[in-house]
């Protein structure tokens, strides 16, 4: 959480405060980012920082590192805000928001209590976010350390599974018998299934031909990200040369990876890497990865984005022939001075 | 999903179509629920139906019952949009959204391509999924009895768990070998951790005294929800007295449902019931489920909702002592001249 650099901002755009909320089930990120708390309510963060919660969470939320925790009615959020700064005597011309994620009506109800200049905070939000600090590379790197373990505890038993279903759930199972949440529903794809990069695991029998794992973890509150594609039966020479000629061009990608590098170069170098199979390159090359799993920088064609020093972000290559079979290799990854994988189970194909 | 009725009421207010869109990784529940796609994209929703899905999803949009499915870049949405909208020569006067999904930069971009009137239509959209059809009630049933048979075989097995984590691990395991989602991230919270309504499990040991566990999956996208306390330890009569007083309270409240009840009737009867233990119960009645976990009708103190034929919503009371204990009895079920209790586990305190 870097609260201090987003005051610091604040401070210099003359915003009083920055207000973020969360609400319904799926918890805002750049309310979890600055708050600490995975849950709904709204935080005010100023000079002073204030987390107001419904009063069932309010237990849970004092686990938080704010000190400042008020219940609020979770259906008169922005009036109880308003509460807050007036009791508080909080200067409230010039408000920071997200307009990435601040609705249409949740903004109608802000502004029937907050008559302020408004501000878009969101670029400053996903720019803070972009570059990590040390804590959260630490934090990161044990993602992925858990990661590694989970999936290639999942491949050493892949034998033993006879649907997708049952692989997918061998993984949830892991994440969650460890304490940890999961960064995203796990994909096994196999066979022409894996010519879906976002397939969701069926009950159908795991086929014959590639098959693709893409799973990771949340280690507190920070996602991994990691895909392995293996094969099951025996493949063909030409599998085995598409294989290792997509694992050639994910390594030097990462090879290539450098200070103030524009991300685009690197989702250009991968598509003339990848020649006349360029076409079955159907997503970018990577993401970051943070309190989402999917941050800045993008690894994309029209990418504005440069490789920085401690940013930590994915590159995944991947090939998808439709109806036929599909194949990814998936690290993640930190930057500085050089690029550091941090998922490291072996990418030579495994043929079980 | 209700197009038809959808369609209908655009029709009525002279809307020339609907857009919904679903960007990042969370899919947005009415264009999931219009559109049937499980991903990123947009949903032109008028007089014909128009699905528009980054180039990677068009093999799994393929899938869903859109026949007219478009590739696009993610990055251009609205301006894809209006490509189709031109091609099409579709009528664009009026257009329909959903406010209460639509962010403000969001909207910024939508503008820059449309110049078109613009009317809410979250109030609709939600008040169609209110009332399910015939189909989503047998989903939801069919969902329901997942989450039941799945939290049966997790309580039969509860003695072989050491820590929350692993009775939550259990419960996910089960969900993903079954070709199921979760609902949400289960809940197993012992001992005190149980005064915490939406506490996250950890890898501590379970704690003597009562456990909570709430639990529910997703069938063909269809929620279901469940909470069972169970017992761990030899509880005094005091406490057998507590638990069976909430369950009689639940049981009460389900059979006071009736047609056009206010929901905040039913929501006023518990706390009456509690009597004294009402400052204990810190959350609301109820809630309906569908395509998201939490949907109307809000069975709150305030709601201005009230019980309908074809409605799906819980009925949950609990009492929560802070640093001591908690207990939640949790039912989904339909109304349909009387309420019909769709999650059947045995609601009797078991003892572990």
């Amino acid at each position: 959480m870097k609260t201090r650099e987003l005051r610091a901002f604040l401070e210099e755009k003359g915003i009083d405060f920055a207000l973020f909320y969360s609400a319904g089930m799926s918890v805002n990120p750049n309310f979890r980012y600055f708050s600490g708390f995975n849950g709904p309510g709204a935080l005010l963060a100023g000079k002073d920082t204030f987390l107001l919660v419904p009063k069932m969470e309010e237990e849970r939320a004092r686990r938080c590192n704010i000190r400042n925790i008020h219940p609020i009615d979770k259906k008169r959020l922005f009036e109880s805000v308003l509460g807050i700064v007036k009791k508080k005597k909080l200067r409230h011309k010039k408000i920071g928001i997200d307009k990435n994620s601040f609705t249409l009506n949740a903004y109608k109800g802000f502004r029937k209590c907050f008559k302020s200049k408004i501000s878009d905070i969101s670029g400053c939000c996903a720019r803070l976010r972009t570059i990590k600090t040390e804590g959260e590379i630490k934090l990161l790197a044990k993602s992925c350390s858990h990661a590694d373990k989970i999936i290639q505890k999942c491949i050493r038993n892949f034998k033993d599974f006879r649907t997708e279903s049952e692989a997918a759930a061998f993984l949830v199972y892991e994440t969650k018998k460890n304490g940890l949440e999961l960064s995203f529903s796990p994909i096994v794809a196999s066979g022409k299934n894996a010519s879906m990069p976002h397939y969701e695991p069926s009950s159908s029998r795991i086929n014959k031909g590639f098959c693709v794992i893409d799973f990771g973890v949340q280690y507190k509150g920070y996602c991994s990200d990691i895909t392995r594609t293996v094969y099951i039966g025996n493949p063909s020479l030409k599998e085995k040369n598409i294989y290792n000629k997509l694992l050639q061009i994910q390594k030097n990608a990462i090879d290539i990876v450098k200070d103030n590098k524009k991300c685009s170069e690197l989702y250009d170098f991968t598509v003339k890497s990848l020649g006349k199979d360029a076409k079955y390159f159907t997503h970018g090359l990577g993401h970051g990865i943070g309190v989402e799993i999917h941050e800045l920088p993008n690894l994309t064609l029209n990418s504005k984005d440069r490789i920085r020093d401690n940013m930590v972000f994915t590159i995944e290559p991947g090939i998808y022939v439709k109806g036929k079979f599909g194949i990814r290799i998936e690290d993640s990854l930190m930057f500085s001075g050089r690029a550091k994988v941090l998922t490291r189970t072996s990418k030579d194909l495994l043929i079980i």
